[in-house]
């Protein structure tokens, strides 16, 4: 069907974990590949830090380059896959691809959240694709639904566990009743972490991605620097012990919402932050290193996304994907959907953007102490929505979950607390999330 | 942006429970619709049945028509919404606007699912777009996903609850330990079920989905003929019980996948059956009216789409999605993905499909049973993966789970077992799925 039809040719930067998987799905999958594309596609070139470095797949010499801004340039290639991720060069090269007139796949989030409204305007101004489903949650398909399916629609909400190693980290701390170190050091052992966990575990890679569905969902232009971004570093194994007591799980959650800003207008708030979440919800069963995207749209209602969030080969599939498209766009001298930020609104501050809490409180065991506390909250005007007396004498605890209230007058509220004498400590303070008020 | 843009015309034919939602969303998301496709939305017509019809929008009365065919016919339709359902005057009226350049976006799973190919074809032939993301799980982005995000990986299985009212009568089994009868009268009274149940519970509306489903994923050509179907009216509560007492739970899975025939090719297998699969399973946990449709494939592993899968709204959600896409592909005179039937697989007939099954035997609590029953199995050649004995006395039962047979050798097994003096009784037959061997 596909013979004589003249090849496409692509360029692959970068052959570690997801790059290898790339060189490797397009060879094994080249006639797939070819009767889904309407032509053969084939590898124009690697792209390599070294020539002589191991690596996962034997690639033909004649193939691999140190030379990426060369391989770019060349004028035979038709689509650039870059995988190197990083700021620099993935931004020019992409940029010089895009000048050159062949299309982009990425799967680099970090860029796209950082400068991804000048990737995009290149490749508008070039009349070529940019697509990007492997920046977000791996092999799952969240880039193209919010792009695609949902584009009759309202999306209202977006819930994401799309970091797996937090999951898996808050998963064993569920499970095992463990502390933040301790599985923090099983997901290093198991490689589900890294030696230096920063960026997952302080919420940077999350943040990331919030940025790009936030951006997807709302029409709007958001970028990592609008993401309120709190990390999992602080949990305690009496956070999670609470949690599981009220039936809920603590889950690192990439949120992205419209909301009614001060002045009236529908505004995005933008936040990463381990949350409580009801046991009942479809988030709260994603367990290991599994990401999922829940969705809330006015039409649709409800929707989830769930698959692996990271690896080599889950990554490869969704760049491939995006190939098999732009590749069929390319050769038929179309587009597919570029960037969409008519609606074009404000990320709202995180002081604008109240919350609800889970806030757990020692006590002593006697009268008056419940109205003493209730007290504090209504003095900072943090409104109360259940409190529930636990244990007698030295255990007596104290579980309250606020209505929304901003983080400035929970902080104050808490504070107070502390210097309560009838308070021995406040063991917990968790936002809650995933539930309806 | 889109000012001055000449307007896309958009017929809806049906006005009913999604039609009525897909009219509103184009008139309340009018603005949103012009921003995303390019320019302004707007209705041509709506076909109904009868236009003093009490419906659940106000549509204005020049828009009515009961002239369907004329409404199709017309120069300056550019896309025709199809959600009558049925195959005639449905399939008519699709092929009428493809040959009379309009684009056409379809709900129709029973027509698809009969007729496909003659459709595809058409919109071949006339280069215009027919697209169907609301025939299967309403809601969910299924049809999106396989025909596109997984276009460059290889889809190895897709099983689904793809239908709501089967997925509700046996979740209240599960949950209350009711019978069929009565939890189908509960789904009739809350409107999950209809008066005549039949297309549901029987597995027909399940069957036409997963031609559907399997045709995308294995990109051959399979129609609801092809579908082994088997319904739901014969699972009991002791099936229910059964599959609970080994952590498991009984849905109606729509499934479809590659399996070796006998010839040593690449078949695909599609059939819809209720099965018992592990709590642990991610469909497992899809309660109530949800849809779920989980994917396996080489490189993405395993991932699942869940939501809505039926209602006004929801459905319509869908729809416009796809009106988005057509829509722009129609004002830049290209088109998308259409019909991928390249691979051409044959369909294996159920009696080269074998399957594991779940059996649960009362016995006579002596000794030497276990042997006998065993032996049952291994005469029609049923290998046997576990078996455990339960009970004492006149509740001794054994439940044995078999590794993959046929259905004749399993039938063959439960006869046997059925005349040997030492067994009481059968009393749960049923495939179990979602487990690896």
């Amino acid at each position: 069907m596909t013979e004589g039809e003249k090849p496409l040719k692509v360029a692959v930067l970068g052959c570690g974990v997801v790059g290898s998987q790339v060189v490797r799905l397009i060879h094994e999958q080249a006639d797939d590949l070819a009767a889904r594309v309407g032509a053969p596609v084939e590898l124009a070139g690697v792209a390599v830090r070294r020539l002589d470095a191991p690596r996962d797949i034997d690639v033909p010499a004649d193939l691999l380059t140190t030379d990426a801004a060369g391989l770019v340039a060349r004028d035979d290639v038709d689509v650039v896959v870059e995988v190197i991720g990083g700021i620099e060069p993935a931004r020019s090269l992409i940029l010089s691809a895009l000048e050159n007139g062949a299309s982009v796949v990425t799967a680099n989030k970090a860029l796209l959240a950082e400068d991804g409204p000048t990737l995009y305007e290149a490749a508008e101004k070039a009349g070529r694709d940019l697509y990007y489903e492997a920046a977000v949650a791996g092999a799952i398909p969240i880039v193209r639904p919010l792009r695609e399916s949902l584009a009759g629609d309202k999306v209202t909400r977006v819930l994401g566990i799309v970091n797996g190693t937090t999951n898996f980290i808050l998963d064993k701390m569920d499970a095992q009743g463990s502390g933040f170190e301790d599985a923090l050091e099983e997901a290093q052992a198991l490689g589900y972490a890294e030696a230096d966990p920063t960026a997952d575990v302080e919420g940077f890679d999350a943040a990331a991605k919030a940025a790009i569905l936030a951006s997807l969902a709302f029409h709007s232009r958001v970028t990592a620097a609008d993401v309120h971004r709190e990390g999992i570093s602080d949990v305690t194994a009496a956070d999670v012990r609470s949690a599981a007591d009220r039936g809920t799980v603590v889950k690192l959650l990439a949120i992205a919402e419209l909301r009614e800003s001060e002045s009236g207008e529908e505004a995005v708030s933008v936040r990463v932050h381990p949350a409580m979440i009801p046991r009942s919800h479809p988030l709260a069963s994603v367990r290991e290193a599994f990401n999922a995207v829940f969705v809330e749209s006015e039409a649709a209602g409800q929707l989830m996304f769930y698959g692996p969030g990271a690896g080599g080969a889950p990554t490869a599939s969704a760049v491939l994907g995006d190939l098999v498209t732009v590749a069929r766009n390319h050769r038929q001298g179309t587009r597919g959907v570029g960037e969409s930020a008519y609606a074009d609104r404000a990320v709202l501050p995180m002081g604008e953007t109240p919350t609800r809490y889970h806030v757990a409180i020692d006590v002593d065991d006697r009268a008056g102490v419940l109205a003493a506390v209730a007290n504090a909250f209504a003095k900072h005007d943090v409104s109360i929505q259940t409190v529930r007396q636990e244990g007698r004498g030295d255990d007596a605890q104290l579980v309250v979950v606020s209505h929304e209230a901003t983080d400035a007058r929970l902080a104050a509220t808490v504070e107070e607390l502390r210097g309560m004498d009838i308070v021995r400590d406040v063991t917990s303070v968790m936002r809650v999330e995933g539930t309806d008020e």
